[in-house]
């Protein structure tokens, strides 16, 4: 028996594309083999006919209209690695209203339109595969569909930006500053010359908006809470060494008895646990079901291959599918079915650092003020014989309501003793592998 | 629209059964929600009509005909809990023949019987699912084939016996002896009355087997070489932390130039490497492929739930396989086509412990044995102020050949001064997380 052959599209040839075009064709043998299935790239959108690039593409697969693929009966599969809201967005309703399966890396567009897309792509019974857009080395998006299908999901959590955990692991390692690993980082290629988008936690957020979906069935648009890493000092790093912990950017998304949390912030991850391990540009996610327990995948989270690899993966996923499986009717649930948590309502154990004037009786006011709002202390530190006037005292909290903490911290910084915005890390609620 | 209708057959109604049951009861809106299939158990085969029972399963389904099950042509799926060579593969391959679907988590059968059992069920165009039967909370095999569908795999290892683990963990926590742990763990229902299968290294093995048959597509019948843990002691477990690392029962499959390795052994894992701190009857499986670079699971292995929820995974894609997908034809290379490597022509550090008599000179016999070999010496400890007689002499060696490791090995044990045999771990060769 013949295998099938199905044609794809590929709109965009940048460092994913030509990853995605290298494994096609290196690994061809064994993709068939495996899938019983024969791909073929049939055309490909760029900007710039004439561009030299480093994959050794026959030029006339090349095009720069976009409808030379969007209106191509032949092509089967539309692999869409161009990224940002528009024209993208209508590229992609074009090719799903022509039937054609969509496998797409855009977490920006997909955390922001996923309705319409996955609602158009279930009415004209074509599939819709986003493998990449998260984690790209870690089949985290499969394994929570199907893997984990039987469960209930709890809780997820993880480092699913490699930028900032980069970032943030030298920082610890080598004790710098941020702003000198991020030139480092910038100049290795690690972040990008505007690295707000990374560092605020801003791409965090959308990734973790998809996993709130696929988890929860909530897209939150406007729920989850940012704080990036900016504000980390090599002082904090110090700290959180000395009291257990590492600190680390988790996207965190939890159902709890009042609604659905999503959070993305700097966060103390005690050291024993699985995550702390994760260092440089690994991304990890950690999750727990009701029947399956604890689990946590690690891969590489973005760069060339690993990321085509994801794509691929949805290619094959989108070939079978476009033999035989019919995708099944996407759910969104409303963020008011499922009321999403407030950040304020949060109950965790909190990282305090206080830069205080170093007299006496400038910590008792701190206590003072934190005892009044009934918010528990389970350790301080205290640096000594400091030269300088100025000494930092931390503070490790019990499990408090985050509102209360933040009115206490309004006083505190009120106090004539306390000279700077007090710093506040949320600490990771212990579980996992023990 | 309607959604569609599965029924079910369960072979066994034991811990796993129990869990499956629950599952499906339990989390069936949701699964519907997610698959648009409805699964029902319509018959499930026990031993004894009237035992009693910790789930509530209505005496009307349960039979002790395989018949009823095998035979009734409404049934779809047959989810095999039973364990065992025979009769289990009887009922297994009649299923198949009635065009029925399988799901099992029967690792001893697969390892022995796969060609057969997926053979059969390519030319019935049914599917077998086996996620359960590795490390049933980690969906590792549906991320092999499908996940990493792209890439060719390079190496596969992990810890696959959370018994092993456990008595691992414990004996490294609490610098206990294996025995003493080992008796405990059975009174805890970690380990079997007769724990041969799991601390001999023997269910690892099975399990290793599947996984190199989905790594490199060769089911290794004879050739995975397996040791087991019962002759760790604490003292080698006080000189691997000395020395940098943790002892582990691993699994370890590797495409090599001449062959592939497939191996079961106490190893040597470096404290920094992620599978150092996977702990107590927590599994974990590290792979490398050439797409996707190094990534890990890490999930519970055994366990009512966790396995229970591998199973109904299965079940769901089998739903859905039958609604619409046709099963890959199955590959299995011979291993004469792909040879597999003996453990003698491993190459690797290995830790060696010898007990010798307290006197000068003895280091000098064993360093002159291995430097005849040409085998190098990359570290030395030799214990000191010992009021015993006897002391042991830990070396780490630089990367050598095992054969001629053994046959410096052999001449060691006849030296006067040496007085046990030699006990020799092998240490992980390092990659990973950096």
């Amino acid at each position: 028996m013949k295998n099938k052959e199905i044609k794809i599209g590929l709109l965009g040839l940048g460092t994913v594309g030509s990853g995605v075009w290298e494994i096609l064709k290196n690994n061809a043998a064994a993709i068939e083999e495996r899938s019983g299935i024969k791909f073929q790239i049939k055309k490909i959108l760029v900007h710039d006919l004439k561009k030299k690039r480093s994959v050794d593409v026959p030029a006339s697969l090349l095009t720069i209209q976009p409808n030379d693929i969007l209106e191509d009966p032949e092509i089967d599969i539309v692999v869409e690695l161009l990224g940002g809201i528009l024209p993208t967005q209508n590229y992609i309703l074009k090719a799903i209203e022509s039937g054609k399966e969509i496998v797409t890396a855009n977490k920006a567009l997909l955390a922001e339109k996923s309705e319409e897309i996955f609602q158009k792509a279930y009415e004209k019974s074509v599939s819709v595969g986003f493998e990449a857009s998260v984690a790209g080395g870690i089949p985290i998006i499969q394994s929570i569909r199907e893997g984990f299908v039987g469960n209930q999901i709890e809780e997820m959590y993880g480092i699913i930006n490699g930028t900032c955990n980069y970032i943030l692991s030298e920082m610890t390692s080598r004790k710098a500053d941020f702003h000198s690993i991020l030139k480092e980082a910038q100049e290795a290629g690690y972040a990008e010359a505007n690295p707000d988008f990374d560092v605020k936690g801003i791409d965090a957020a959308q990734k973790l908006s998809l996993l709130t979906w696929l988890a929860f069935g909530v897209l939150p648009h406007q729920g989850v809470y940012v704080e990036g890493i900016e504000k980390i000092t090599p002082l904090d790093i110090e700290y959180a060494q000395k009291l257990g912990y590492v600190i680390k950017l988790l996207g965190i998304t939890r159902k709890q008895e009042e609604g659905i949390e999503a959070r993305v912030h700097p966060t103390m991850v005690p050291q024993d646990h699985p995550l702390a391990r994760v260092n440089g540009v690994f991304n990890a996610v950690f999750l727990k079901g009701d029947a399956v327990g604890e689990a946590m995948f690690l891969g590489r989270g973005a760069g060339m291959m690993p990321t085509a690899s994801a794509v691929v993966s949805d290619i094959i996923r989108a070939g079978l599918s476009r033999s035989v499986l019919k995708p099944v009717k996407p759910v969104f649930k409303s963020e008011s079915m499922i009321s999403m948590v407030s950040i304020n309502e949060l109950h965790s154990e909190y990282y305090l650092r206080f830069s205080v004037v170093d007299k006496p009786g400038v910590f008792g006011q701190i206590a003072g003020c934190l005892g009044e709002a009934n918010i528990g202390i389970a350790a301080v530190y205290q640096k000594e014989n400091e030269v300088d006037s100025k000494i930092p005292i931390v503070v490790l909290t019990h499990k408090t309501l985050e509102k209360n903490l933040k009115q206490a911290l309004e006083k505190i910084e009120k106090l004539e003793a306390v000279l700077d915005t007090p710093t506040l890390i949320r600490v990771l609620a212990h579980s996992g592998n023990k």
